[in-house]
């Protein structure tokens, strides 16, 4: 990549220059990855020394700060502009091609929607409905009976048990397993008996799933996981579970079975919450604490056992 | 589906129906989950105001409750029955077909059993013994030397590393990682240089492994789960750890190199055990808890480092 | 495989038989398996007693032990000798070919090096590089724009996002998500918006990584994993971390977005560490830890939060 200067990049986004405008930047990064004839970007006067110290050649702020050495691009919204210019240096790759590849395996009872991407060696199972706009990455497999709204993205290797439903928008990372079996046994004999397996997994519109997560289906309804929330990698959520609308479910979180959520919780990560327990709207959760018994709306709690912040 | 009567169900599942016989329904499905029309179940008085407060048309009981608004259908085995009524209305998917994919890789070497199936993009190494019966899911990967006994089934993606070696009726769900390298380094001049890597990872039969859960291999020797242990997602088993019989193994559980438990053990979600540690018979560890030396035979434990409860 | 006497043995590997030397054995086990017939070994007089009461016929040590009543095969180093004697009774199984396998889907784009092995279902998008000598195990997945060094091993199912930098001999178990999106998101009116995810991840020379773990790429820049650095199964490393050289990063591991390790850490297993955190060179924590703030250089810290051994 050739280099740009800030006066043509002040037009491409918008912004004024302080400095010198002919400062010709190749690269955009970071400031802890900032190397020789990069631009950088600060959100603070506490990190000005530190732009000073490097080796970037400019900044982008929204503030012009006196002390900063270096020329500078100010903006008014510091991310949505930091992440246009450097989408100009590292154009994102392309996504992939609609169509079906000739090494996917699609059963001849599933419904197909208008403009989905289907990988190689992706395999779709008896009366799965894939909407309009779906991208299914390669490895990609979906037992039968899947139903998936429209513009769903599955990356590598997910697995889909079957029955499994996706709402609309729907982004789940490579790795994911959903549906699989719930973790429930009798006794009997001193023998584990599996319980009933009948339910599925229902994941409503716009949730984004991590990296290797899992989420068991239920006993024998769903296992919910509400519009709008977002689960990172490594998250373990158990059957029969139900969780809210828009919450924040941070790594290796492990719920247990039938517990549940109401909106707009967020959990940290490593927390657990024990089998049979509701956590109330809008309860934040601190990092490896461990939810013993229901918790009340509103509250922010600690600790395993948890309790509420002094 | 169309509609079937508490009367017609009655005939087929057996069980007596208390109110009117005629209610018809259309789904069957748990309280939390009861929409208009549905079947559902409860286990206990105290959950009939529920039941009368859900939208559900029926309820199926062990007892007929009077307080119950709803059309009773009054059964011995409350589970079974309405297992098998939810299957009238959800019937099971098709297991698949046996036969090997055409998409597969299986080398010449490989046995292969009875009714196998072997489905798309599944690799087969070397030596492989596969046992009659067994389903192989699609991306479904043996290493060589791979020993399956009969009626084993791996769901999508599973891997297993060179010479694991599986029982009967186990059961691995989607994306298991079996007999991936231990975690063992000498220092060396500041770099870390890895042992031996030359055992392997054993499976008992009856046992069942949850989805994204990995167990490593020995260092010489085999890593061992024992007959009808059932282990939950996302779990870790370090190398040469030996898992007695009928253990269940809660999801997030770690286990460190060269530990062991005895039989019936129980550990809940999330519990670490450190390496070189012996967990004895009937142990029950609580969510969360450290296990950070030998536990006695017969205790319940609790808490980070563990101790016995009061 | 038929049988092996000790004297053979000795002149095989080198060292001194004391007792019988004409004594055959048939396998090589640890302690914990060792069966009928077989050779096992111990470290330290402490074992001899059991030893003494297996059924193993000989045992390798660094010296004789007058109490041992197997005939032993003195050697000076233990492990390097009881690892090519095990090698004997149990060859490796080979390293799968060089070449491309043809169910791999390859773009056009891609630069493969020499002696390249690229099994069943992987999948290579645009404008990767893959270096000499590398093996791609069957069902590995690169998105587009990857680089990888010269004799990498990637196991099965293993999903390298978009942009993926690994360098020389790294070593990457199956199932694990190196380049998935950061857990960063901007509330907007009730919504969880993600933001920018145009960074990347990149593993320097040396490192291992192990079974489904899980490295976010950064927001603008690097996730990046030092030199050296050897990370065990079902660990999570956020958007942005920048791990130091020669790190011991145990077992279901969650390290927030934005932190950092100097070189020669140790993590032990499921420790936590909170996002925007620092912690010093040589730093030990202990099992199940939670780092809540900045830890200074060659510190041992334990417990959740976690403090400084007294």
């Amino acid at each position: 990549m050739s280099g740009i200067t800030l006066q043509q990049l002040a037009e491409m986004v918008g912004g004024q220059v302080v400095g010198d405008a002919q400062t010709t930047v190749f690269e955009a990064l970071p400031l802890q990855d900032a190397a020789n004839d990069c631009l950088t970007l600060i959100d603070g006067a506490q990190n000005v020394s530190r732009v000073n110290a490097s080796q970037a050649v400019a900044v982008v702020t929204t503030e012009a700060y006196p002390q900063c050495d270096k020329p500078m691009l100010v903006v008014t919204d510091l991310h949505a502009s930091f992440a246009q210019i450097s989408q100009i240096f590292r154009p994102p790759q392309a996504l992939p091609a609609s169509g079906v590849d000739v090494s996917a395996s699609v059963d001849s009872s599933a419904r197909i929607g208008q403009g989905v991407s289907i990988g190689p060696g992706v395999t779709i199972g008896a009366d799965c409905h894939v909407g309009e706009g779906c991208v299914l990455h390669s490895g990609v497999h979906l037992l039968a009976g899947c139903r998936l709204g429209s513009d769903c993205t599955l990356f590598p290797n997910v697995t889909l048990y079957d029955n499994t439903q996706l709402g609309d928008r729907v982004i789940v990372h490579a790795g994911c397993v959903l549906g699989a079996f719930g973790f429930g046994y009798q006794q009997r004999d001193g023998f584990h008996v599996r319980g009933a397996q009948l339910g599925w997994v229902q994941v409503e519109d716009d949730c984004e799933i991590g990296a290797n997560t899992t989420i068991d289906r239920g006993t024998y309804g769903k296992t919910r996981i509400g519009r709008g929330t977002k689960i990172d990698n490594l998250v373990q959520i158990g059957h029969n579970c139900h969780i809210g609308q828009h919450n924040i479910i941070c790594a290796q979180v492990g719920i247990a079975g039938s517990s549940s959520t109401d909106d707009h919780v967020v959990l940290a990560g490593q927390v657990g919450v024990v089998d049979h327990t509701h956590v109330g709207a809008r309860v934040r959760v601190g990092a490896q604490a461990g939810i013993m018994r229901d918790v009340e709306p509103d509250q922010t709690v600690f600790g395993s056992p948890a309790i509420p912040r002094k």
